[in-house]
């Protein structure tokens, strides 16, 4: 594992951008949201995918040079459509969007259509948290996991990401509808380890821990089965109805081809109801009940959504980006 | 098993509501959600959970007179104060609330403090969707669940409604952020059966299937174990920081006296965004392709969020409401 300077990831993979057409200020935001995450620890997001993202920019399912464009506004409220531009570049717009109109009326929403995989959804939570508000967001994805009670993938595992703004440390939920996404399947595999818990059916239709049987049957196990089904299918909706695109029936079941998403942004800035001292305060007592809770593990205290992400930003910006030696070659070939 | 005329359940709870000094309004709607929710098949918060509310009516938790108060207003943002209200029409008034926001703003949003138990969460989910909007809301609880990585209940099971609405049958979703409730272990080991999937730890800290061993130990799992564990911890600092209210560690762990609850409740109306046709047939898309995705059975088709209800209500109406005749009898007696 090589360990690399954050300026010299981002400005690597910029270059790279700027040579797929990308202009320089939107390659400069793309390759660093592919730093940051990778940073922040979410590997399987980060530096790792820019190969694959590389891939879809190639074949034309992500536009370069498209941005976001308003169709609809009323109020606190606006529908946009995401021209097919890179999915992280476009959702960045649209939760600064969001943001704004929070400013404006206390709380905003933002349904945007035909946009790409937005990468890792935490970071527009982080966004919305740095800029001091409720950030609240999901995505709709290609059909990658059976609903309850079907045993073909038909819904989306549509991440929904909720992050509340703390100055002691921000907290962001990022949670995808499936219990484990193929990459973590991939990982356990690979390291020849069960799953900690149950991840999906084998190819006898039985719960099972083996990553492989469950790769092998493409049947998924949603989030609290039934309840992260009906979870998936109601985010899917209200993203595809709004936004007026395309729901996850109608993604292609391809990687490479997965484009057409529909996604929701919502911010909440209550700071114009007043008492913004005694909310931060409502914020940390709750992390401080969750740290005082008794452990399940001695020296392992309860944590909150988020924190340790503080930790591993910390260590990779100190250590630099942990890459596989492979992945940053391929990067360097570019 | 009983089978009461819808009415009749109604009059007789709305008259014994009377007795405890409420209005004759506020007896009639409080004592319809109690008869929809029995009507609907959600019968651990209809009927059977009529004692229990008069319980905490006679005890102080819920004052029957008290109506929520507006405290701040900024866009389509407001914050409230329950003031102890009696929890159903509390949360009956803010979901109104939140649709003339949407009404006006495109999206609406009202976070309200002490207020009290708001029985069946799907209730306000139900009346976002009849009124035309997409309705969202969650509600904090006392600390029913431990945390992921705890072994003490320190967060709520917070449940969290999301609602579509749809000319051939609204979508509803309405899920605790525990895989099972107490009422639902109940149940399971009143019947002698084990759980379909596992539900909590037992007291060695293992995974288990046997209802009884988890009401033991206490140590309920979050729905997707981590995931649904840090869901809850969001949901609750977002409804006590947006309403100034108590988080979770703050409310009295006693059923009988939970009181002084967090809840958030958000409406969308995107028909002001226009093509209100098209959202139809893109939520009609949705219900289709999960009609028609393979089954795990065959025969037993996958069904949407709510999908149930429509049909329990039907018989339930047509038949009368099921009520235990133990049950009956106590209402009839107070």
């Amino acid at each position: 594992m090589l360990r690399i300077p954050f300026d010299e990831v981002q400005s690597r993979i910029a270059e790279v951008l700027r040579g797929l057409s990308f202009n320089g200020e939107r390659a400069e935001l793309c390759a660093r949201l592919f730093a940051e995450t990778t940073c922040d620890g979410v590997y399987s997001h980060g530096v790792n995918r820019f190969a694959r993202f590389v891939a879809t920019v190639r074949n034309g399912s992500v536009d370069p040079a498209e941005e976001p464009r308003p169709v609809a506004q009323f109020g606190a409220m606006e529908r946009w459509d995401g021209q097919q531009g890179p999915g992280n570049l476009n959702a960045w717009a649209m939760m600064a969007r969001a943001v704004s109109l929070s400013r404006e009326h206390g709380i905003g929403c933002v349904a945007m259509a035909h946009t790409n995989h937005w990468m890792r959804g935490g970071t527009y939570g982080w966004q919305a948290a740095e800029a001091g508000v409720i950030g609240m967001c999901w995505t709709n994805t290609m059909p990658n996991v059976p609903p309850w009670g079907g045993v073909e993938p038909a819904i989306g595992n549509n991440p929904l990401v909720i992050a509340v703004p703390r100055a002691k440390g921000h907290v962001v939920l990022d949670m995808a509808m499936s219990q484990f996404s193929y990459g973590a399947l991939e990982s356990y595999r690979k390291r020849g380890e069960l799953l900690p818990v149950d991840g999906g059916f084998d190819a006898e239709g039985k719960l099972t821990r083996d990553p492989a049987a469950i790769e092998k049957s493409q049947r998924l196990l949603p989030v609290g089965y039934w309840k992260g089904s009906g979870l998936a299918v109601v985010l899917d909706m209200v993203a595809a109805m709004t936004s007026l695109g395309n729901a996850t029936h109608a993604i292609a079941n391809n990687p490479l081809r997965e484009t057409g998403l529909s996604q929701m942004f919502v911010a909440i800035d209550p700071r114009g109801l007043g008492d913004a001292a005694r909310m931060e305060q409502i914020a940390d007592e709750v992390v401080e009940s969750l740290h005082s809770s008794r452990p399940a593990e001695v020296g392992k205290p309860v944590r909150y959504p988020g924190e340790n992400t503080l930790r591993l930003r910390e260590e990779n910006r100190r250590l630099g980006l942990p890459v596989e030696e492979a992945v940053w070659e391929e990067i360097l070939r570019m």
